[in-house]
């Protein structure tokens, strides 16, 4: 019991110094001028090894094997506490020291380069950074299998959706590579006929951050506890008692701004619902990055997205702007806008339909990376290839819109990719779930959104990490995670729409 | 050598923790909302325990005593460096570790409790909170003075103006009691005549926060390197690579937020000054809380309320708020304006005239009350006395704006106050200085600043904590600090104008 109060503390403390992480990582994307950068590098860079100190000291692995030796002192609660603290020191002390300074300065390196290289098309010089990057996440995933038992690859995903495996992804995937790329025609073929007007700016800042604030206050988001800022790179920051949520603004189109602060606000959401009496301990943290995405995807893709909700949109928009009177801002418009589904280069650009293809492309290729199958000279005819099957664009030559679009695997983030689409999928099983409860369309029509929102307190926000995912998503919607709802949702809102 | 690098690597990680405490603590007040304030609370409690724990560490003692036997093998800059090391290892270490915790406790609860009681003019309920942070801090002045052969008073007095005695202070500010009060009735004699109009807001924030930044601009404050946003109480925070300046606006009345902007400014460029080669140690830190106040007076009082600054004051005001046909945007209304001197009760809203009287009375009663010849009951009828004497104003039975309207001694800062009149002073003093090489008065009409900011780098910025206090007033000016030149500045200002 000593032990674990000990291990509690120590948790508690590193909480502490996380917190200041967080504001400081929220404050140099938001507020800092460029000139702190470098001071504000080596702060954040002490605080780094403060933190890998204080999860690592000798002792907290002594007290977590002195708490499991007494674990029937330990009440449930502290018993799934116990647990996410042994998971967290277990990801943070598998590594040697050496590989973790080989690891950073090898994604540094890469990463920093990459920011330069990828405007300018330079695979050339890009590849050997990436090799060595690939080569250390290699010796990472094997230290990480022979720890948990489990595949290089699943070692991986486990660092970012704990039980997922290549088992199941391959399953979930093979089912959504049955029919999505023939819905995906299906779709285009029935939007040709419709006539989009993208709505003329300029629309200011001002204007656009003041309508995102009130879509914030309809979604609940809790102002006493966060804060809505300007970043280049829209994310969800802070701590959960105070959650910084940032977007960025485009002058000629408010549309897009709309929904990444809807987006973030789902991430938010989910941040100020975790559990407060846990506050402090890893069993409070969100569960992984799948349900995380769950959370955004639910707010953006299956609320904000809904005709009943892009209704409000499209009039509070016009009045927002004073634009009654422009037929961009019609509904019908505003509808076909934000339901327009097109093949694209870009993932972070892609509507939720063409979506998943991109993130099947990569985890393929980094799964075959890990696994030794493919090498980093074979990327960019996979790439194209893939492209090419399952989007129907060539990306031959084209790196930079290509395979050096994304920032994941330059410091060696394998394993992330599967999460953006396990989120989509949860949410609309999410969605499904919660329809046999709540009158969803009618919270959305009349903006009484407290059912929807005590829905997700209950069965998501409120478990933090107390149950394993898939614990999660069977208590929330009765069965593990099943792609026929993603298929369900796609067909109702494109095709039988 | 060893143990001196050693002592470098320990201060700039020290630096590393202090620099995320300054983004905090100005984030707390300036960005976060206060849902966050528990959260944010601990995680900088949590902090201050480390910074705590890194300055007084037992292997600092050891590396200090190496680095002294050894000091011959270090260079100059070196020496000095470990001199400062020294003095900060010295402050942190000679108070046993009960007495901090005491003096924490009755601090926050002394400060907690009097923001409700002063304003309740409540002197019963502070009163018993105050005794005790008078009997810590006496302990602590006592223990201090052991450790540094200095007077109890003196040795609290070294942690804010190193140097600086109570001898040194009655024979400064005697002097200041000498002429200063019959100066200030010429000059309140001289002004009855002087009809002066306020300016009719509003002034909405915004325009004001743009003209604000005008001057700052003006003033050569780095952008790159700084900020200036919004907080209930204005202050110079942030680290010198980025300094974060705030202020706070009122709608009515736009003068104040202006000087309050330069002002700031001032303690901001000081810390932008700071010598970048020797960044994160603390002989790179401004030298004394009296050098930095006489920075941020000397742009506030000897540029900015010049007649010749306040000429661009009342121009760019009266285009900002498009008032060029406003009377009271007049030179000579402003002027006059600015210059205004009438004896109050609060000394942060004083003017330079009647501000030493302030300063007097708080020293002359926070002294007696460390060397136990004043107990805190006396302090109403004493307040009320000096007050009667310097200012002609009764303070009787009002704590609110008498002897309760102070943060400082509420967490046992005594000696902090001599700080404020020793930078007016300081300020008056570096002006004459600066007349000798610089046509000030030149420069100010033609707002070229860099004349004047080259020699406050040259002789007080880039000098950090590398001399002591009288040593840096002599190299700058030729002598030590010299009440005559703020008696010349008044009379030359207020009275031969």
């Amino acid at each position: 019991m000593d032990a674990y109060l000990k291990l509690e503390k120590q948790f508690k403390r590193l909480a502490s110094y996380q917190h200041l992480a967080a504001i400081c990582g929220w404050d140099q994307a938001a507020m800092m001028p460029d000139g702190g950068n470098e001071a504000r590098a080596n702060a954040m860079s002490d605080l780094a090894v403060l933190c890998h100190e204080t999860l690592t000291a000798p002792e907290v692995g002594e007290w977590i094997r002195s708490a499991e030796a007494q674990i029937e002192a330990l009440s449930d609660e502290q018993k799934v506490s116990l647990r996410e603290i042994k998971r967290h020191w277990a990801h943070a002390t598998v590594l040697p020291s050496d590989l973790v300074e080989a690891k950073s300065q090898a994604g540094s390196k890469c990463e920093h380069q990459w920011r330069a290289q990828r405007k300018e098309n330079d695979w050339e010089g890009f590849a050997p950074n990436l090799k060595k990057v690939v080569e250390l996440a290699r010796i990472e995933a094997d230290k990480r299998a022979q720890n948990t038992g489990l595949s290089p690859y699943n070692a991986m995903l486990d660092l970012y959706e704990p039980g997922m495996t290549t088992e199941k992804l391959d399953a979930l995937f093979n089912d959504l590579k049955s029919w999505l790329p023939e819905l995906t025609q299906q779709i285009i073929e029935k939007q040709k006929s419709h006539a989009i007007q993208q709505p003329q700016g300029p629309f200011s800042t001002e204007l656009q951050a003041s309508l995102g604030r009130k879509f914030m206050e309809i979604l609940d988001f809790d102002f006493n506890h966060g804060r809505l800022d300007v970043s280049v790179h829209p994310f969800c920051g802070g701590v959960p008692e105070d959650v910084r949520i940032t977007t960025r603004y485009d002058e000629e189109d408010f549309t897009s701004a709309i929904m990444g602060v809807i987006h973030e606000t789902g991430h938010a959401r989910y941040e100020q619902g975790l559990p407060k009496a846990l506050a402090g301990l890893p069993s409070a943290e969100a569960r992984s990055m799948g349900i995380h995405e769950s959370q955004s995807l639910f707010f953006e893709m299956q609320i904000a997205r809904s005709p009943e909700f892009v209704a409000h949109v499209a009039s509070m928009a016009a009045e927002e702007f004073g634009r009654q009177d422009d037929s961009a801002f019609s509904l019908d418009n505003m509808n076909a806008l934000y339901k327009r589904v097109q093949p694209g280069y870009i993932r972070v650009d892609a509507d939720e339909v063409t979506y998943p293809a991109h993130i099947i492309l990569r985890y393929e290729i980094e799964r075959g990376l890990i696994e030794g199958t493919i090498e980093v000279d074979d990327i960019p005819a996979l790439w194209n290839q893939k492209m090419q099957a399952y989007l129907g664009l060539s990306t031959e030559g084209n790196f930079t819109n290509g395979c050096m679009q994304d920032i994941h695997w330059t410091d060696g983030s394998f394993g992330y990719f599967p999460s953006y689409t396990l989120g989509a999928m949860y949410a609309a099983q999410f969605m499904h779930a919660m329809r046999k409860d709540v009158d969803v369309d009618a919270c959305i029509r009349n903006l009484d959104m407290k059912p929807i929102s005590a829905w997700l307190e209950e069965n998501i926000w409120s478990k933090g990490s107390t149950l394993s995912t898939e614990e999660l998503v069977i208590q929330a919607t009765g069965e593990p995670l099943n792609p026929e709802y993603f298929k369900q949702h796609l067909i109702s809102r494109y095709l039988n729409d």
